[in-house]
């Protein structure tokens, strides 16, 4: 730590790097610009490893993959350009909760002040556009502008990221770098404040109703990430061996080999049995709602009020009514709380078989969407991360069967194409970061017209030597929007490209070449399965696995028929 | 044209899009999404040509280039994750003032009132974010709600980008799309309002100053292209005779093949005796002027309020006193009331005689930034197009010579780097169809970092069929912020690619590899020039020239000097 006069003193870069150290950070993303290069200064003597991606979406992309591993991330850009390409990575943290601190640097404070025209501005001598851009899309936000203040307003934004799992926002200009201020403060580390259980807290009553239940569901869905409650719900899963459901945001947040868990609620779409035992409970413990039509089948599969209990951020709603103002640690009290004695003896539903299609499919057959999901899922290993990119690979996905410890992407609300790529290589940074880069693993299921938005990211992941399999859906254009609208329209087309060469283009090594492999069949699709280069290699492999234009599945199947139905 | 109803009714994205016909955009950008889909069936019926881009940012470059050459240009993204992907190309054009109209598929109205929680949203129910932070870069915005006012406000907004040529946003809601609304205005076009002139309108008082001036200037600057004034330029610039320079952003906007026009003035760092001129003029007329720092070599060029005569949009200063209000055509008007007969004669600088490096240069000499650009200066053509990235390309184009009606585009406020290569598939498309087809070229010099950014967006100039030349200088990363900070940080480094692939990975035909191209040296890069695939080919050429990591000149090379300096 640079120090700069008295022992009490320190740069404000090093400040801040120093609370993001603290928050368990160890790498940050972004793109160096004119006016983040003095801060960026800062980054490798404070311990990180800088990651420069391609360009700022990407890196905000990124930075969001890694927060959903590590629990927060930082991403510097540089102010006006920088900052507004990433915006749209930022908005989608903020929707579907990801703790991206986002670091601006900014033109020095003199400069602001004069509302000189400098570059990167709009030429209005305006220099609050941006700022007030992001606070759309970020649950707080901070100016350094006064070294007397910077101490507590780093920490108060700091501390925003860490409660709510969402973004947030500083400004550094650029001559505020390595200006002296406080370190005292550093001594305490950032952390969640503790709140007291109010007066009427709910415990008793949900208590009564989980001794009471006869039909009892428990569904997790995907705000028990960012809630940080992952340890209860597995714990509560375990305790009651209740029959457990996911929502799509939900899915690999609960260990899918127990027993008692039965994979994600489709609705109407999924099993009969599963249907009519969801229609008939009579308790649905709720953990970490997240009730967007994408992530519940157009809101169908959202539970009735009156049977459900469901926990989110601060609050705990019983059959419709909330109470508020709920500590973090609420969950936590009551699975220990629960006497097993207690709860009633429940017969669930009977699970599904898992098909392995890789023994029953002809090899001759073209890979289908219907079967090509879990006739892949056998390549899974245990602890492996797993993406799926917006589109037919994200509904794909919902069929896998995860092995235990591993970890499912699935977009939820934001689905903003292009993100699963770049989101792959933070979360394979994570990942690596948290396993000590003890052979971890990320596969990324992504279609050919995600692909075209953020494609160049591969470079960055071959140059930060992950161990990454991508399979790329060539399906020539935008099928999910063929579902949607426009089945032949060419507004759904895009530009072949020669998916093979990618890794030749984007890497150096000759061996790229070899990593590069394709499918048509199932017979085609085995034998890659089973190359060595596949089940046992290392770095950046591509299986280009080609599919129907309109070849759909699950809810994209309706969709699509209801769209020929009407030509 | 669809016609709902009475032959006075049209649908409401029938008559968005007769209005945008009659603008003159004949080709439409963007990418398609859930809620846009319904809109873009009317856009191929409409008679426009569908540019479908790889994301929304580079869509939205290539708005911005179609916009600089056409005037006006379309974009069409979808609502949230689209139009934010776009949001920094709009706010380019808004800083440098490129009529872009942006035109948003949202969610139907039914579904915006109800507040549900949908994909695509902060899942807040709010449905206003996007628009409010829209307003910061753009000239005017519309959300069409309603039928009564649906027409008044479309040609409202319109009219809006037309005037002030900037970006504009247009909100339509998915179940307005083929709602009915009068066509009655259709009949009458948008078009600029006539304004009379003020009553105090100085016409004489410039009059009396042009025929007193013994040491004048011209100086042209970038904004005459957004203003409309480029052929009263050229009128002026040779009724007058008088010596002619223009500034970064005005390069380009005037024939520098006319005896009296210098080429651009860069203060110290160029001739001491154009340098001398300017000091001791009496009076220079500035035409569009935009005075931010990088295109001003840091203010230090623009000229003194006494002596200047500034035509700025709607605005003339005349030594630092402003009279607003002034029409369109006051520059007009003035250039015809000019009598040549009253003019001094004037004796201008010696113009500098432009190096021919070609025939001078030793062909074992590595190619450096200082001699580059005028080498391959050799293969401009009259008419063609060329487009210079920020960074080192940016700085080395200054230094061109350009053909009759040629045009450049360079940098000049929002440097954005990963604009140029996206804003020459725009500026490709326009240029063909202004020149219809016939025989249009466009040269794209670009810094390897910048490339990274955007450069899947060759695959869509290689699938418009465009006629491009790409050289790729390879520095092995951000050479210009090298030049800024950080000379040997590692921030400023880039993963390597392999640029000799780009064109066979995103292209299919076999003869894209015959397209690929590099060099080292100038007795290299002489014989890639003379090659017939450069010389007469058509489609995309890509050239990588190697330079080094720190090598730069003209304004770059003080700067990296003082690093050194400074180490």
């Amino acid at each position: 730590m640079t120090r700069a006069g008295s022992p009490q003193a320190i740069k404000i870069a090093d400040y801040l790097f120093t609370r993001i150290r603290q928050l368990g950070i160890k790498s940050i993303f972004g793109v160096p610009g004119d006016y983040n290069l003095r801060l960026l200064d800062f980054v490798e003597p404070s311990g990180f490893h800088w990651i420069g991606n391609c360009n700022e979406l990407n890196a905000a992309y990124a930075a969001d993959g890694y927060a959903r591993i590590n629990g927060l991330s930082a991403l510097i850009t540089t102010y006006g350009v920088g900052e507004l390409s990433a915006i749209n990575g930022i908005a989608g943290a903020f929707a579907e909760k990801a703790g991206v601190i986002h670091i601006v640097g900014t033109p020095a404070r003199e400069i602001q002040n004069s509302r000189a025209r400098v570059h990167h501005t709009l030429a209005d001598g305006d220099y609050r556009h941006f700022a007030t851009m992001a606070s759309h899309v970020t649950r707080a936000q901070t100016n350094i502008l006064d070294p007397m203040t910077a101490p507590s307003r780093i920490d108060w934004v700091l501390q925003q990221a860490l409660i709510y799992s969402q973004p947030v926002y500083i400004e550094i200009p650029e001559d505020m770098v390595d200006v002296a201020i406080s370190a005292s403060s550093l001594s305490i580390p950032i952390s969640v404040p503790e709140v007291p259980l109010p007066i009427d807290e709910p415990v008793e009553e949900v208590l009564g109703r989980i001794y009471s239940a006869q039909r009892p569901i428990i569904l997790v869905d995907g705000e028990c990430r960012s809630m940080g409650i992952l340890d209860q719900v597995d714990e509560l899963v375990q305790k009651t061996w209740w029959p457990t459901w996911t929502t799509v945001f939900g899915k690999g947040l609960v260990n899918e080999e127990l027993p008692n868990v039965y994979g994600h609620y489709s609705g109407r779409l999924g099993s009969k049995e599963w249907q009519t035992y969801f229609d008939t409970a009579d308790l649905v413990i709720v953990l970490g709602p997240h009730y967007t039509d994408t992530n519940t089948y157009n809101f169908s599969t959202v539970p009735r009020d009156e049977v459900s209990i469901s926990f989110s951020k601060n609050a705990v709603q019983i059959r419709g009514e909330t109470f508020r103002d709920i500590p973090d640690d609420f969950l936590s009290r009551l699975v220990q709380t629960i006497d097993k004695a207690r709860l009633n003896p429940v017969q669930g539903p009977s699970s599904l078989s898992f098909l392995n299609h890789e023994l029953s499919i002809n090899h001759e057959e073209p890979l289908v969407q219907k079967t090509f999901y879990s006739f892949v899922n056998s390549i899974f290993r245990e602890n492996d991360l797993i993406l799926t990119e917006t589109g037919t690979a994200a509904h794909g996905g919902r069929q896998f069967k995860l092995p235990t410890k591993s970890r499912l992407f699935a977009p939820a609300t934001w689905l903003s194409i292009g993100y699963m790529l770049p989101a792959t290589l933070g979360a394979a940074v994570a990942h690596c970061e948290k396993n000590r880069n003890g052979g971890t693993r990320a596969i990324l299921f992504i279609g050919d017209g995600s692909l075209q938005m953020s494609v160049q990211e591969i470079s960055t992941i071959i140059h930060q030597h992950l161990n990454v399999i991508i399979f790329v859906i060539n399906n020539a254009g935008y099928t999910i929007e063929r579902a949607i609208h426009g089945r032949k329209q060419i507004y759904n087309d895009i530009a072949p490209w020669r998916h093979s060469q990618a890794l030749g283009f984007f890497g150096v090594n000759e061996e790229c070449s070899r990593n590069s492999f394709s499918a048509r069949t199932y017979g085609e699709l085995g034998i890659v399965l089973h190359d060595e280069n596949i089940m046992n290699g290392t770095g950046v492999r591509l299986i280009e696995v080609f599919m129907g234009r309109e070849d759909v599945e699950g809810a994209l199947l309706g969709l699509m028929q209801s769209q020929i139905a009407k030509e």
